[in-house]
C-alpha cells in the first residue's frame, strides 16, 4: 500500500481549471456557454472574392464555412468553371459569378462591404484602389502592390477613406507561432540572443510562377523576416546574406533556391534564417528563440502527429510533416479570416500594420543586395518614417 | 565539394506526389481542382437538432459551419437562452427555436429530413422513434436507447422504414485512429497479438452526471471495447476484468473509477484496456497494436504539439495534451458529421452497424459482471444473431 | 529592443546548479573533485567468474573495465576458447582459466572473495552452495536455483555464513526505471491507480533455450512482476492472466508467446502487463505509472535517440530501439555490478531481498495457473513468511 | 479473425539480423563471439597523463577503465591531492605521481609509449615537443599550441619522428554525429544545401578561464567549424559573421557571448552556425544537414531520454538535456580514446589530420575578423598548403 498515503482529498474538492494551450477547449467552452464577449454580435458581412487560384481557394473554403460572411460575388476569369464551382461548393443561386472585366458590378454594389483578393499579384493594386474608393474593406494576399510606392499609396487611400486594408501575413495567425511570440514578449526566455527561422518550400513551385514571383527574397523571405521582427519587436540594423542557385532552372532566371541570412538587431539579438525553394520531405517551417533564460521553439507540425510505427529494423517512424502551405497553415488561414472580421465588425486593432509591411519589404530588398554583392549592409531606420518602438 | 556528386537531376524532372497522410492537403487539392467525386452534388439537408448541452453544442458548431446543412429547428428546454443562441451563432430568423413539448412541429415539417439528437439519454428513444416514423434520418449520440431491447426496436423501425439510424461512435472518425485501423487491416503489423487501449477521462464528470450515466462500463468502456473490436475485426470469446473505486463519491454510488480488462479473441489476439474516470493532466486517449510484423500506436494528440520549451533545469516541456473530448475529438466530430451526410445524401454504407453497437453493449455488460464477481466470463456469440465475420 | 528589458542581472551573479537527472555529470563532478563519499576506498575484490555465455560475457566486459575488481579465475567448459579469450580481452597471465570440473581450485583459493555466476541455470545451485560454504560473496544470474525450496536453502546458507547472495534483477538498476520508481515513491503521481508494464523480447530465443527456460512466466514475466511490486511497494492479492501460443514451435513445447495479466493490489492499484517472446522491431521495454496526481512513463530507449531523418514522403524517421537486452540494459548491468561491490566492500544494504525474489516467483506460478485454467486466483500472503510492508 | 491471415510463416524460419544503429549490440556480439578483428591483439600501452583538471579527469576516468592501457605516471602540480587520487581511483602503487618540474622522469622512461595531455593550454607545446623527441605517441587536448606556427612545428616534429600527434576533436567521435556524417557522405540527403550547427555552452565558464581561452572563436567555434567542414568534406570560400557581448563581464574582456556565422562553400552549400557562451537549460549541441534529397539532424541527447511526465496542466515533461560537455560527450571521449589506441596499436589512419586542424584554426581567425569589422571575408585556399579535396 506504499503509495496509498499520497491519495489526498477527493478530486471533487478541487476547483477545476484547464490549460490555456487547449484553444479548442476554449472555443468549445465559449460555445457551450454562449460567451458573447468572444463573438461578433454583428450582422454578417457581404463579400466578394477575386481570384480562385491557389490562395483564393483556401480563402473560399473558409468563407463558405463561416457564418459571419455572406458570399455574394465570385470574380474569376475562368467562366467555364462556374458551374463546377457552384456544384462543388453547394453555392446557392444568390452567389453571383462574374469575370474581372465586369468587376464594376461589385464596386457599385452597396451591399458588398468586404472584398477578398486572391487574384494574381499584378491585379492587386487596381482592385485595392477601386474597392477602397467604393468604401469597401479589403483583405489582400501579399503583396498589396508590386512596388513600395504603390503599396504606400494604397495604405494612404485606405487611411483617408477610413477603410481597412489588411495584408495577409498568414504565419502570424498560426497558434503555435503566436503562442511562441506571446511567451517571448512576456519575457519567458529573457532577453533574446538568437532567433532562428527555417522555411523550405514544398511543393516545388513552377518556373512560370517563379518568373513572376518577384524573386525569392520578396516572395518567400518576407515571411521569415516578418516573423523575426514580429517576435523580437524590433528592426534589424545590419543585414548579411548569402545565396546559391543549385537548381539549373532557377539559376537560369537569375533567382536563388538556397538562401541564408543574418540580421543584427539594436538589442544585440541576432536572427538567423535559412530558406529553400524546395524540400522533398514537405513544407519545413520552424522557429526558435533563445534568450538568457531559456529557449522556446516550434518544430514542424504534422497530421496525426502522435502516430508511431515500428516495423522490423527500419526504426521509429512518424507521419510526414505537412506537405504544403495550405495544409500546414490551414488553422492560420481560418484565424486570419476571423481577425479580419473582428477588425471590420468589432473594431479590434489591425495586427499587421502598414509600416510593418513596408519595413519587411525594405529588409528583403537589402538582403537580396547583400547576397548579390557579398557586402554587409547597415540600415538606418531613422531615415524612414518607421516607429522607433515596434510593438 | 564532397556531396555535389549526389546532386542528381533537377527536381523539375520529378513527377510530383504527396504523402497520403496529409489529409488536409488532399482536401485542399480537391478544393482547388473542384474534384466533384469527393463532394455531395446534392441539395443541402434540412435539419433539426434536439438538445444543446455538452454534445449538442459540439454538433451545432459543426452544423452552422457546414454548407451541406440548412438548420431549421433548435429544440431545447431552456427558452431563456434562445436569444443568446441566435446572437452567439449569428443565426438567421429562418431558424426556429422551440421547446421539446412542441417537438411535433418538427416531426410534421416535411421539409426537415434529418434530426440530430444530443438531448439527455432518457429522451433518445422517443425522439428516435418519432423521427423515424416521420421519415427522417437520425444522427443520435450514443446510446440509442437505455436498454438493448429498445435499441433493437429502434434499429428495426429504421430498417422497416428505410431510414438511417446512426449511432455516433466518434472515435472511429478520428484521423489517427482510422489510419491505424486501416493499416492494421492491410496487414502492416501482421497477425495482431496485443491491442492496448487507454482511456482516462478529463475533466472529472459531476456526480450528478455519473448517477445517470449507466455506469462507467456503459458510459466509457463501450468506446474502448468498440475500438478493440473495430480494429481487430473480431469479437472476444473471453472477458476478464478488475475495477476499483478510489474516489469516495464514486464508491458511494457503487460505480468504479479505475478499470482494467483483458479480452481474448478467437485468433489468439488479446486486447488490454485501462480506463479511469479522471486524469489530472488531460483527456488521455491512446491505442496500440502489436503483431508479428511490428507495432503501430497512436499516442496523445496535443494542440501546438511541436512547441518545445527549455527553461532552466526543468527539463524539456511540451504542450499539455487536449483537456477534453470536444477538443481532442474535434476533427472526429466534424468527420463523423460528413460521414452521416454521405450516408444520407450519397448512399455510402453506414460504418457503425446496428449489430456492432449491440455486441459492444453486451461485452460491456459482461465486463462489468467480471469485475464485480471476480470471474472470467466466456461468450458464445453463436447464440446471438451476430455475423461470424466482423468487418 | 522589445526583449532587452528582460535581460536581468549577469549570469555571473547566479549560484550555479545542475539537474540531478544528469547522472553522468554527477559522476564527472565526483571524479573531478575526487569525492570520496561516492567511492569505495577499499581494496579491489578478487573474483572468479563461472560461465562465459550470453550473460557471462556481459558481466565479463564490465568486470575487466572495473578497477574495483581483480579477475583471477575464468571457469568455462570450452577450453578451446581460452586462448581467444585471453587475447580478445587483453587478459594478463595472472588470470587463470579452468574447466568446471576443476572448480575446487576456486573454492579453495582464499584470495578469491567474490564469485560471479553466469553459467547454465542447472549449475547455479551447486556453485552457490559451494561458494558460500567457502566464504565467498556471490553474484548470481536469476534464478538462484531451479525451484523455490532450493532457492530458500541457498538464502539460508548465505544468511548463516554472513555472506552476500545477490540475485541479479538487472532492470532495477536501469537509471530510467529507477528514476521512475523513486519519483513514484515520493508521491509525484499520488496514489497509483494503474501501472502498465510491456516487455517484448528480441531477438527470438532458440527453441532449445525455451525448452530449458522454465517457461515464459518464470523466464520472462518474473521481471515484469518484479517491476510492478518494486514500483508499487506492495504485493498483489488477485491475479488474472490470459496467454496464447501463436508461434507453432512454441505451441509444440506447450509454452506461450503472447501473455497478458492483471494484478490487483490491496491499495486498489492495478498492474497491467503484456509480454511477448518476439518483437520484430527490437527489445520493447516500457513502464508507465498513473496515479491521482499524474503519470510518469518510461518509453523505449534508443541509441542515438536524437537523430531524426526526413527523406521524401516516408515520414519522420528515428533510430530503431535497442535490439536486445545486453544493449538496452548495458548501463543497468554496469550499475548492478557497482551495487554488488558496494554491498560487499562498503556494507550498503542489498536491494534485491530474498523474500522479494521468492514472492515474485510465487506470483509467476499463480499467473501461469490463471492463464492455463482461465480462473482468477486470489493470493493470501499471510500464509507465507512475507513482510506486510514491501519497501 | 480479421488479421490472422497475415500471420505468415513462423519467425523461426527467418534469418535473424539486427539494426546497425545498435552499436552496443555490435559490441556485445563481438564480445560474446570474441571477434578478434575488432580488437587490439596487442600489448597494453604504458601511459603518462599530464594534468588532472576538467579535461584530464575525463580522460583519467576512461584510462583507468580501459584494459588496453597501463597507467604509469600522473603528472600534476597539486601534490596535496595525490593521496586522494590514489584512493579515489583505487590506483595501485605502481602508478607514480609526480609534479611537472619532474616530468623528465616520464620522458626518460622507455617503458612509457603514450602521453596524454590535459594540462593548461600554455603547457601543451612544451610537453608535445619533449614527448615526441622522446619517441612517445601523443594525445593532446586542443589546441596543440597557442599559435599556428607552433602547431605546425609540432606536427612536423611528429612526422619526422614517425610519431602520432592526435588533436582531440571530441565531437567527431560522438556516435550520433558520426552516424550523421557517414550517411551524408553516402548521399542519403543528396547534395547538401544547408548545414546548421548550434552550440550553446553550459555551465557558464569562469571569467578567469575566458581570459586565457583565446577568445570564443578559438575556444568554441573551432568545434562548430570543424563539424561543418568534416560533414561537408570541403572548406569554405566565404565567411560572414556577427557577434554580440550581452554579458557585461564578457564585454569587459572584449570577447563575445553570442555569435552567428555563415560559411559559403565551393559546392554552393551554406553552413549556418550559432554559438553562445551560456545556456541556462544545459549544453545545447545540435547539427542539421539539408540536401536536395532530404534532411538528417541530431537534436540534443538527454539522460533517460524516454522518461515522460504528465502532472496537472504543466504539459508533457521530459528530462533536461545533458548539462555539460563531460556528460554530453562521455561516449565520444571513450571512443576517441579507442581511436587513438587503434592508431598507436593497430596502425589505423588518424582521423583528425594536421591540415584539418590548421584550416579550422584559420577559419576561426577569419570569422572573428568578420564579426569585428562587419566585413565579408573570402578565403583563397590555394595560397595555403591545404589539399583541394577534403576527405
Amino acid at each position: 500500500m506504499a503509495t496509498k498515503k499520497f491519495a489526498g482529498p477527493s478530486p471533487y474538492t478541487f476547483k477545476p481549471s484547464y490549460p490555456v494551450e487547449d484553444y479548442l477547449h476554449t472555443e468549445y467552452f465559449n460555445n457551450v456557454t454562449t460567451n458573447h464577449s468572444t463573438k461578433s454580435q454583428a450582422k454578417p458581412v457581404v463579400a466578394a472574392i477575386f481570384g480562385l487560384g491557389r490562395a483564393g481557394s483556401i480563402h473560399l473554403s473558409s468563407i463558405v464555412r463561416n457564418p459571419r460572411i455572406v458570399l455574394k460575388y465570385i470574380v474569376d476569369d475562368r467562366p467555364e468553371n462556374f458551374d463546377n464551382l457552384r456544384k462543388y461548393w453547394d453555392l446557392s443561386d444568390d452567389v453571383v459569378m462574374i469575370m474581372s472585366k465586369d468587376a464594376d458590378r461589385v464596386y457599385k454594389d452597396k451591399d458588398v462591404n468586404v472584398v477578398f483578393i486572391g487574384s494574381p499579384t499584378y491585379t492587386h493594386h487596381d482592385i485595392v484602389v477601386k474597392s477602397i474608393a467604393a468604401n469597401k474593406d479589403v483583405f489582400c494576399e501579399k503583396p498589396i502592390a508590386e512596388n513600395i510606392e504603390d503599396t504606400k499609396k494604397c495604405y494612404e487611400a485606405a487611411k483617408s477613406k477610413g477603410r481597412v486594408l489588411f495584408a495577409a501575413f498568414n504565419r502570424r495567425f498560426d497558434p503555435a507561432y503566436r503562442g511562441l511570440k506571446e511567451r517571448v514578449r512576456k519575457g519567458e526566455v529573457g532577453h533574446v540572443q538568437i532567433l532562428k527561422v527555417t522555411a523550405r518550400d514544398s511543393p516545388l513551385p513552377s518556373i512560370d510562377y517563379l518568373k513572376t514571383s518577384g524573386g525569392v527574397f520578396h516572395d518567400c523571405l518576407v515571411h521569415d523576416i516578418d516573423m523575426s521582427c514580429w517576435v523580437l519587436g524590433e528592426l534589424p540594423i545590419r543585414v548579411q546574406s548569402t545565396a546559391s542557385a543549385l537548381i539549373p532552372e532557377v539559376k537560369e532566371i537569375d533567382d536563388f533556391d538556397t538562401i541564408a541570412f543574418l540580421l543584427t538587431f539594436p538589442s544585440g539579438a541576432v536572427a538567423i534564417g535559412d530558406n529553400s525553394r524546395f524540400s522533398t520531405y514537405g513544407y519545413d517551417q520552424r522557429l526558435e528563440v533563445f534568450g538568457n533564460r531559456g529557449m522556446i521553439k516550434v518544430e514542424n507540425e504534422r497530421p496525426c502527429h502522435s502516430t508511431e510505427t515500428l516495423v522490423g529494423h527500419e526504426g521509429l517512424k512518424q507521419t510526414p510533416i505537412y506537405y504544403s502551405f495550405p495544409s500546414r497553415y490551414r488553422l492560420a488561414y481560418i484565424r486570419e479570416l476571423e481577425h479580419f472580421l473582428d477588425i471590420v465588425q468589432k473594431g479590434v486593432p489591425m495586427e499587421v500594420t502598414s509600416w510593418q509591411t513596408l519595413a519587411v519589404s525594405k529588409i528583403a530588398t537589402v538582403a537580396e543586395e547583400s547576397a548579390r554583392t557579398g557586402r554587409t549592409i547597415d540600415i538606418d531606420w531613422s531615415k524612414d518614417d518607421i516607429p522607433a518602438v515596434y510593438s
